[in-house]
């Protein structure tokens, strides 16, 4: 009998629901190529039609609607014009990364052969860390309030939450990364220059963290400067392990100086495996783009092969991205815009499942 | 009689002690060039011999020693090894911010003639947009603290404080500009979607004021794909105004995609006068480079440029941005390491107050 793994999918809004298809397209054909089954369950949460009929992004059960999956592949959520984005965010996929714990948000950012970096003299290779964000806690709050509304006095304060737990388990995550890894380096993002409370104290459990790993060589740069050297040194980093806010900044800004943010992946990772882990491309909905058919279907796709990764499947998962990086760099005819070229999103996904299959 | 402006000079710690004497160079040339005086007085407030002396890092009468001058000139200050960089810089220039409310602190970020930006075919002209930072509040606070402490249940509470007065001023500071710019276009940097309290409170703020100014084209970005943006299209820029901790990162990542940190002046302004103004150049005291005299001196005689400016001497200021620009454009031979040369702080300096004089 051959493996079978459950899978939760959710396209959401906008080109979330164009991707998708591309990514489930590409998960078959390696499930095909290596022998293992998957039983996909799609699921309507988004604002589109979910909200507009329940006024609500997720069911009430959610929890045991989804948590017995063996992991969640996840489009993109948003739609502003229908629902304010900190509602159907805080709504959906902050709720699950929350709730199902899912402490670590790991996103590669590598410069792929075929892909222009908008860096100058940057060429495959000269690109390549991992971005460890913590997933659960830190700025992402709604905690904090109003007081003297509606006059000259109103102040709004807003609280950072960080806890002992919730900030070592993901540098502990980090650090064992980095130290599996050729390079054993890892950078901690900081701003304890400024911000005055949580981030010296992130900087003291980082260091705390660091004794423990004498074999990784550690050190930190202030978010200011590590946007500026993402952009001035990139060969610099290996693992950079940031809070929740810094690491979302770094894993845009990452991929946007590896070409283009189309093409990152990440996976929203509970390691205990007390819950499903959760696999979605960096982007969003992106309106402005949605509905045209040429959303880049890469950011889905290797998510994907992060999902195959985790759920014990790394040779398939390798295969997705070494068929991704192969159709990148020698199918121009199939590129999409935002990588130069005039494909479509079902063009490229169709590409790169061929690839797989091959 | 010629007008005669009394700055207070505070070169600070590291390579802050060698680009301020290049900067008060082409001051003084300046000065010359037009007619007027400068008469500085120079204060060894920094890490290094204040602070290792008194255990402060300013006098305790410091406002009464300061507030007198028509402006500070100010080199950079910190020096970890001796004192905790969240020591030195709230006991130093984050206190004479909001000590002398200089609540906005205005950074172009400029492609100049001769500078090489590490983005691919950006030429001077393709990069040229104001950041325009809130200098007061925000997210740089000291409020909050631990419980639980050294148990698992540690938890750290950091407060993000905004005000109504503090958002609309530096809102309105920014729309005024945008307004008197020929593009006349504004984007606010915001993360409501994730933020859940106080960055949908700048987002209302910012669209109120929106209104307020039709002539001016008002969007905002989310500060993850604003970085990415600042990488993918600078062009896209014309004033990009932010909080506090937003604007400390687009104000380093801005400058590096226009070259380099180095060149990068500031303006901590206090637009009501009531107390002087702040002139610093972004880059801090870099004690990695500090003591080899090649630290980029440009920012700080940019920074002095814009001291000009608000002084009321905007002819001088021009000259002075004129004359780095023609050296930086001309003299390959006296660029620093940071601009791909191999001259010296001093040589850069005296070439442009040489320009200046001329
Ligand atoms: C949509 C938004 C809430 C989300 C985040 O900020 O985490 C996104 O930017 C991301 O990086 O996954
Ligand atoms: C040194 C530090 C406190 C300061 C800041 O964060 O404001 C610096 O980075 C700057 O941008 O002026």
């Amino acid at each position: 009998m051959s493996q079978r793994y459950r899978i939760a999918v959710i396209p959401g809004d906008g080109i979330g629901r164009e991707v998708v298809p591309e990514g489930l397209r590409c998960l078959q054909a390696a499930a095909e190529a290596h022998g293992f089954e998957l039983e996909c369950t799609e699921f309507d949460f988004a604002c589109a039609d979910y909200w507009a009929r329940h006024g609500e992004m997720l069911p009430p059960d959610w929890r045991d609607v989804l948590g017995g999956f063996h992991a969640i592949f996840f489009g993109a959520v948003g739609w502003p014009e229908v629902v304010p984005d900190h509602v159907s965010l805080w709504g959906s996929l902050l709720r699950l990364r929350r709730g199902f714990d899912q402490y670590v948000n790991l996103r590669p950012v590598r410069l792929l052969r075929g892909v222009r970096s908008p860096l100058r003299d940057r060429e495959p290779g000269d690109i390549d860390f991992l971005v460890v964000r913590e997933n659960t806690e830190g700025e992402y709050s709604s905690i904090g309030g109003r007081i003297f509304e509606d006059t000259d006095r109103e102040t709004v304060l807003q609280e950072t939450v960080m806890t002992r737990t919730g900030v070592d388990r993901v540098l502990r995550y980090a650090f064992e990364l980095a130290a599996a890894r050729p390079r054993r380096r890892l950078t901690w993002a900081t701003k304890s220059n400024g911000i005055a409370i949580s981030m010296p104290y992130w900087d003291e459990r980082a260091t705390a963290m660091a004794q423990r790993y004498p074999e990784v060589a550690a050190d930190s740069d202030h978010i200011d400067i590590l946007t500026a050297r993402f952009v001035l040194q990139p060969d610099r980093y290996d693992v950079v392990v940031a809070s929740n806010l810094f690491g979302d900044i770094l894993s845009d800004l990452g991929p946007a100086c590896a070409g283009t943010i189309g093409i990152a992946p990440s996976a929203n990772i509970n390691p205990d495996r007390t819950w499903p882990s959760l696999f979605e491309p960096v982007h969003g909905s992106a309106p402005d783009i949605a509905g045209r058919g040429i959303a880049n279907p890469v950011g889905q796709i290797w998510s994907g092969a992060m999902m195959l990764d985790h759920l014990g499947e790394p040779a398939a998962a390798e295969r997705v991205v070494a068929a991704i990086e192969r159709v990148l760099d020698e199918r121009a005819d199939v590129l999409t815009p935002d990588l130069g070229g005039t494909g479509t999103t079902e063009g490229l996904g169709t590409a790169i499942a061929a690839e797989i299959a091959a």
